[in-house]
């Protein structure tokens, strides 16, 4: 089978599309997923550039897709060939502790896994362990997306948003968001906020286009970011400059996650989204006292069932976040573009087998 | 009447016990209180190091003790002369935005003010604003603290080290807890802790006198700090060397805030209670997907009617934080034995007028 693959990130070409054997059930709980689409997430980009050593040359990437079952292990109770299924970026044995207190991104034996620790899914077949825990039957495609495309978003960035973003950040009805980064994630954040109602959402990034975007999708303010005066512009917007109830941090640097600081009320919280490649300065002679909360987290796809159902009830327009088409063949080629996702006016790419 | 007041950092002596005009009403929700007890804190400490620059020379320190009502504004119902009351360290008004929401810490017109930015506790007078929401009846002293010297300890070090530490830190039956520093406050987030049962809590502090005192207050462990096998001391008291699910930060420092980055647990809080004086390093390159929360907080005093309630069932050995006696003659001593506390085995000091 042909699968995308990191060849470290001192290697030249970074990423190749090579011949690969293809997967096999290696336990009664493993499914083999015949892929459908795939796609690129920001981290894949951080493990081209050496952020994530866990993750080693020679790795099939990708942890995001919509496929078939083409082969279920014996022990798979939920699954069948032939099945339509979404593939959750986090594998979950739901049986260890983590995976009882609701952590299952820190799985004992699952958690970020595919184009991790394990093959993923830019590949033609992926194993799925914990098949029955870590796939969801693929629900009907609503409406508004109505050749499926929107889906594969359920995969990583939906959830992300909404758990590590919107829920670690409390939004809640009549409170303030700011989000640091249109990106995808943030975008997804974005539209997870909504369903919480907060009177003002303020995107700030530094691409105007994306900011337009993010209007489309229900921002009620932006800020363009990369000037000295961001902060000033974004805290005028706030009751008497005092600061916003959430911050969400969705890009994952060292400035992005000091000016989620400068924009925290007294009271708020910082949900951190952002994977970061080395430390940041926390101000805590200044927040010491402000009654703050920062929170991190590995999605744990936990709220990923409930976004299926307001996927299918048609109330996530997932499809505005997907902007391009690519054939599987043209994997190298998308990444090129999602690497320079600005330039390109590129969100989430739709990557076909 | 004679105040001790802080001269300015730089000022040679930094504190005097001056003579100074007795403060009188200034609102109608004003109480003039004579002071009966007072103590010193360890932010008073902060303030002479130059640490708080919002507080200027010139300022009667303290915000910590027990009096009598001596006079009280017609606005003022709960309270009348010779009412013996305890002083909270925040004084709120309990009607602005923050204080409705609980946050009386940062009340519109109150919060930390006195030996702030008002005179404070350590003088024979003081003015309180916001009478009535800021002052309480001193309960009847229990069984274990019959001349009543604990009860000062319920201005500030008992709520701080509940509210700041364990209910921030989310303390609850069966979890683990490490406190980073055993002086009043860590002392006092100990005492606290117990009353939502963990099963294990570790105290960390160079000073093994404190740590002693701590076994004696309920510690399950004890670890010296200063070297550098402290963590993994620590971890190796934990379930398969996993961490802590909360760990209080009760001294202020980077090095200290670092080590409790190294002890908290995947899915774990870091409550922090020190005032820090400098910002600090937060390692969310590690941190970034391990799913923890770090909070911050100035006491709101919220907590501070129950723990009334529960010193006077006799449930809170708060007597045993008192270490030491002084007249109020001799504060300028007493400063220089709490500067020194870990060589005189000093706590809490019972300052009488």
């Amino acid at each position: 089978m042909r699968a995308l693959v990191y060849k470290g990130a001192s290697a030249s070409p970074v990423i190749a599309l090579e011949e690969r054997p293809q997967p096999t059930l290696q336990l009664p709980t493993d499914c083999i997923i015949k892929m459908h689409r795939t796609t690129i997430c920001g981290t894949d980009l951080h493990i081209l550039h050496g952020n994530v050593p866990t993750c080693p040359p020679g790795r099939v990437l990708g942890h995001e897709g919509i496929g078939y079952v083409e082969e279920a292990g014996e022990g798979v109770k939920r699954f069948k060939k032939g099945d339509k299924v979404l593939i959750s970026c986090i594998t979950s044995c739901a049986t260890c502790i983590p995976c009882r207190k609701g952590m299952s991104s820190h799985c004992k034996t699952g958690g970020w896994t595919f184009g991790h620790t394990n093959d993923g899914t830019q590949a033609e077949y992926v194993r799925i362990p914990h098949a029955d825990s870590s796939l969801h039957p693929a629900p009907k495609a609503p409406e508004g997306d109505r050749d499926g495309k929107g889906l594969v978003t359920l995969s990583d960035i939906l959830p992300t948003g909404l758990e590590c973003g919107v829920l670690n950040g409390k939004v809640q009805p009549g409170c303030t968001v700011a989000i640091v980064g249109a990106g995808p994630v943030g975008l997804a954040a974005l539209m997870t906020a909504q369903l919480y109602s907060p009177r003002m959402i303020v995107m700030i990034d530094r691409d105007e286009s994306r900011l337009e975007v993010a209007k489309k999708m229900g921002a009620t303010h932006t800020v363009v970011a990369g000037g000295a005066d961001v902060q000033k512009k974004a805290m005028a917007l706030t009751d008497d400059g005092e600061g916003f109830d959430t911050v969400i941090e969705a890009v994952g640097y060292p400035a992005t996650f000091e000016l989620c600081q400068d924009l925290v009320a007294v009271g708020g919280t910082i949900a951190n989204v952002g994977v970061h490649g080395s430390k940041v300065d926390l101000h805590l002679e200044k927040l010491w006292g402000h009654n703050i909360t920062i929170t991190t987290r590995l999605v744990d796809a936990a709220a990923t069932p409930m976004l299926l159902k307001l996927y299918e009830a048609g109330k996530l327009q997932t499809s505005s976040l997907v902007t391009h088409d690519f054939a599987f063949g043209d994997m190298v080629k998308a990444y090129d573009v999602f690497g320079k996702a600005a330039e390109h006016g590129a969100l989430k790419l739709n990557i076909e087998m």
